[in-house]
């Protein structure tokens, strides 16, 4: 096994980022020997689809798994081997070395070039009364069958979420669904999900009216109970609860990558150049575990996100495919625009680009204007109010950001903002578009050409 | 009233394009003396909603009227004058020439500058029968308020609608939402709204699934009854009818402009230069009744919508103002990409930029690509179809055109492909996009982002 291989390629981590290389490698170049090892049990799965697996509105927990193993070996020619947890890179020797679980065995595998694919992790808050029966975090597929299992056991009476980002407010939903009084605890005072006020004020109010208590300036202080939880300590106060999910964001699982000696960038985030090359010449990484560029404000930043790790996987599987065959070919990953979307009860909830904060902290003269417009026709049925912040840059009157709340219409119009922001559009260009209108999906004057139209007033 | 008047603007034609334009030169110039020349006794109607104010799915007729013209007067401070039909416009002189239906008098009104937003008229085919009773067409508020009105009184049991365009497909649903069997006649044997043969299919299938037949290559050839309409006749066949809507397309009403002197474009509307002034200085024109620029092809086309109307109007009647003004600044108004969404019974149609026919017509070496995809994650509820078209030129892998069909999340992912063209963005830098993802509202590869990695591979 230890032979020299420079016909391999060994991908580090069988989630999204690490199959879609291998598959993307692998297509590209059917005589490469991909080998995939993944420490858990699981490969491809659809991470952000767990909060709605929860809380039932999934009903199979079996349709988040994109791929399964067997499929990915028969299907696809990829030498998948589960339960194998790699202990180090050996990047001057170009081998990698792992220890089969199943078997006890620790072994090494040469390679001609490497793709490490090994996601983020959770952070559990340094409290006391993590480790209590009761108190979780949801990352792993793993993580989310346990939340799935304890939930069909028993819907615990009180849960409290620590953390207010996408994970803490999907979850929040998903468990006030199955009959759980939910408190959530937001350490700092900024406005929900880095929204205009006007626009966190919806929200806010969205997850008032649905029975979620939520606690502002409230940072977890520790939790306690006997075995399990049954208090949590956070701003003074005293909340109890049979059930906490710790939801306060993940940090890059980018351990080995540092102890192989390549260079770590944001927030510990694996440093990868637009080929998705490490410092180390011939390792690629993808995935929540590398910073990315921003296309905004062209700095680094750690967004760990499904579509970029999908997107990266490709590429450098692809580049990492391409050294191996010694083609100097090679594809580039685009800039990020930390765009996201996501349902909160009966809202939509959607921003791209920049934060007011993220502006001002590289130095730009950001405005930022908001309007309450209505998602369709006035006087059609289901019309309902969408609201718009804009965030441009003064003086030129470029685009930097955008942000949308309602309950109709959001999710995909966001698109039109992102796609505005790539092309480095000022307002007045996107004032200029040719929107789509018919009365039951839009007003005449769309909503996004509202805003721009108001906002590019005050430049 | 003949007095030489340089600080007035006259607009005729109190609709979108007329109201905009009076409304936007009012307010940048206060002191400026707006009169609006309104033949009807509406204005400002919201024409797209007629067919759901026919079906009742608008209860109250209404709600359509954007501006009433007493609002026009004392809240804008508009001279809005109803039943005032215009006549003549001496661009010499520079007088208009009307008459005052309500007074039966004629008169003139000179103008410093005019805009002249006459709209467009529905085509009448020339067979025999078109004045039967139970005839009918759908273009002014008038006509909408009779036809509700006719359906109230007795909802004719078959229903014909002539021409299958948008105001064709919406006025079927209309119509067989209120009972009524409804035939189609579309008269050339091209895919309906000129979408790609795979997505044309949906359509046809939706149709059919909600009771309509569909008879293509089916040319009008006359209607028979005696007083009203019994049978329609079309493609050797006798086609019995309660009720017939011809919806075969409309025309600029352009005789005003042509009897004054300014030239014609493309099929007969008035030609506008990028500020909407006419060939006759000082006259600009606005709305249904002008030609545009396609921004794919350069073009001049014939695209009368709603969007363009009310942003025209705004261009025309800042510019008019600035002419009364004697200033030099100069609004311009963007090209129009031939934008529309279409809701069919239970499917969102959507198209934007060229068709393959446009395509060829300019001599464009174009390719098409067709997909079919998910408008969620696979494994969220609600998740439904959605096929997508990309039109690409060959060669350089520009995107020309795109089409939407599906049940789910169409309307608004239009204009995702607007932004891209409206940017001249190539099918690659599509496929970079950060478009949002969420399981409830799409898949991880957004169907956009499906369609352009596929077509991508062809150029």
């Amino acid at each position: 096994m230890s032979n020299e291989n420079t016909q391999r390629l060994v991908v580090v981590g069988g989630d999204a980022a690490g199959m879609s290389a291998a598959s993307q490698a692998k297509r590209r170049n059917p005589d490469l020997d991909v080998v995939v090892l993944e420490q858990g049990d699981f490969i491809s799965y659809a991470a952000c689809g767990m909060p709605y697996m929860i809380s039932g509105a999934v009903a199979e927990s079996d349709s988040l798994l994109v791929l399964k193993p067997e499929t990915a070996r028969k299907r696809r020619g990829l030498d998948v081997r589960m339960r194998h947890r790699v202990l180090g890179i050996d990047v001057k020797r170009k081998v990698v070395q792992f220890e089969d679980l199943e078997q006890g065995r620790n072994d090494e595998l040469p390679y001609g070039s490497c793709v490490v694919a090994t996601g983020a992790v959770p952070i559990v808050p340094s409290v006391p009364g993590v480790n209590l029966d009761g108190v979780m975090t949801l990352r792993s597929f793993e993580s989310g069958l346990v939340i799935r299992k304890a939930m069909a056991d028993h819907v615990p009476k009180r849960s409290v979420v620590v953390g207010s980002g996408l994970v803490g407010l999907e979850m929040a939903e998903a468990l006030t669904s199955l009959g759980s009084a939910v408190t959530i605890l937001k350490r700092t005072g900024d406005a929900i999900l880095g929204l205009y006020p006007e626009l966190a004020e919806v929200v806010a109010e969205e997850l008032a009216r649905n029975g979620c208590t939520l606690l502002m300036k409230t940072a977890l202080e520790g939790l306690e109970g006997t075995d399990r939880v049954e208090m949590v300590l956070g701003g003074g106060e005293v909340i109890p609860a049979d059930f906490v999910l710790l939801a306060v964001g993940v940090q890059p699982a980018s351990d080995l990558a540092r102890e192989a000696g390549m260079t770590l960038g944001v927030k510990g985030a694996i440093a990868v150049d637009e080929h998705m090359e490490t410092s180390a010449a011939g390792v690629f990484a993808a995935g929540d575990c590398v910073d990315q560029v921003h296309g905004v404000s062209g700095e680094k930043v750690f967004v760990p996100q499904a579509l970029s790790a999908n997107r990266q996987g490709r590429v450098a599987g692809a580049n990492a495919g391409f050294v191996v065959a010694g083609s100097s070919n090679r594809l580039t990953n685009p800039p990020v625009y930390s765009t996201f979307v996501t349902k909160v009860f009966g809202l939509e909830v959607a921003r791209t680009g920049l934060t007011m904060a993220d502006a001002q902290r590289v130095g730009l003269d950001a405005g930022i204007m908001a309007i309450k417009a209505s998602s369709r026709a006035h006087y059609y049925p289901g019309s309902a109010p969408l609201h718009v912040a804009v965030l441009y840059e003064k003086g030129t009157g470029r685009l930097l950001g955008a942000q949308m709340v309602g309950s109709d219409g959001v999710a995909k119009r966001i698109d039109t903002f992102v796609t505005a922001l790539s092309a480095g559009m000022d307002l007045e260009a996107v004032s200029r578009l040719d929107l789509a209108y018919a009365p039951p999906f839009a007003p005449v004057w769309d909503p996004v050409l509202v805003a721009v139209n108001v906002a590019k007033k005050r430049v």
